[in-house]
């Protein structure tokens, strides 16, 4: 309707989950909630936006140069958990069940898209690997064939450093019914049967 | 993980479309697209947000005081299409379908809401119903018991007025297939044949 709105609504439309339909309704709710929603979110937006930094140990996003997870001397030193994303981190954060440190690969390998182990940052991930104190790597990667293609490169260069390499369980989801699951799935949790 | 952040999280998990899950998604795509998003975004949502303003004459949302359509001569003075929501008028204008002025009730009459004429705006709309260039008045209001409710009252408001007072046809929405439909629908669309 108006270069300036349009210009909002298609920023707004490069949001995941957000199309192009959504993303009028969102921006016509921000011009209802001036004050209550839009000014904030600007300002919020352009303060986090101010204070982001790649960690230079893990690769996490932070509000500071290294992240807080990395200089947290509370933390498990002794195993790194590997990720392809740092939305992967933040889902493994939400569980509470992992106290160590990680490391953020930006991504699998993928000949498809071209992805080949220089565009990944693995180098440090075997530095790190090489640290005295560290005894565990656990490799959190997708369970998809990229994923367990990374995986698997991962194991082979880790094998010269005196780590323990492990990677997460693969199986049945917690609440899944059988009759619903693929036979993929299937498979695998019946050979990891226990 | 972190005030800034969750801050940041909570105020995208208020806009429609969006919960906590995708605002989380939606801000960490923010974060990795510094520069080429997220600093663009906030810029954009900050200098529109100064610039909106309430029509005066029609209750539209527009970055001036008084909207582009009121003021846009080339529309048809003759006729009035009456909308609960500015979202409405938005669709309607992307239909490009109707080529004159608008007036937003900002709602509809709802006794369970406690919507009460008084909450909406009604009085200045019968005051432009009585100029002399204006000959229709087209309601476009939803097809919802509030919706008709609202129709019903304001077209016996309208009756004082020299006005011919129109509504959208009720019917198969275009592409519908009869099978799909509820009942409503088929009943209307068959009492209305043509």
């Amino acid at each position: 309707m108006l270069s300036d709105l349009e210009r909002l609504i298609q920023l707004m439309s490069r949001l995941p989950g957000l199309g192009p339909r959504s993303a009028r309704r969102a921006v016509l709710e921000l011009m209802k909630k001036r004050d209550g929603l839009m000014l904030p979110l600007a300002d919020a937006l352009r303060e986090t936006a101010q204070k982001i930094e790649t960690c230079r140990t893990c690769g996490n996003l932070d509000l500071s140069e290294v992240c807080k997870i990395c200089t947290d001397e509370e933390r498990d030193q002794t195993a790194i958990c590997v990720v392809e994303e740092v939305s992967d981190l933040w889902a493994m954060e939400r569980t509470r069940a992992f106290r160590g440190r990680y490391h953020v690969l930006g991504g699998h390998l993928s000949a498809i898209d071209g992805i080949t182990p220089r565009h990944l940052n693995i180098e440090p991930l075997i530095d790190r690997a090489g640290e005295p104190q560290v005894e565990e790597i656990i490799m959190a990667l997708g369970a998809t064939v990229e994923g367990q293609t990374t995986n698997h490169y991962l194991s082979e260069l880790l094998e010269t450093k005196d780590v323990k390499v492990s990677r997460l369980a693969l199986g049945l989801p917690v609440g899944g019914e059988v009759n619903y699951l693929d036979e993929g799935t299937l498979t695998t949790a019946l050979r990891a049967r226990r």
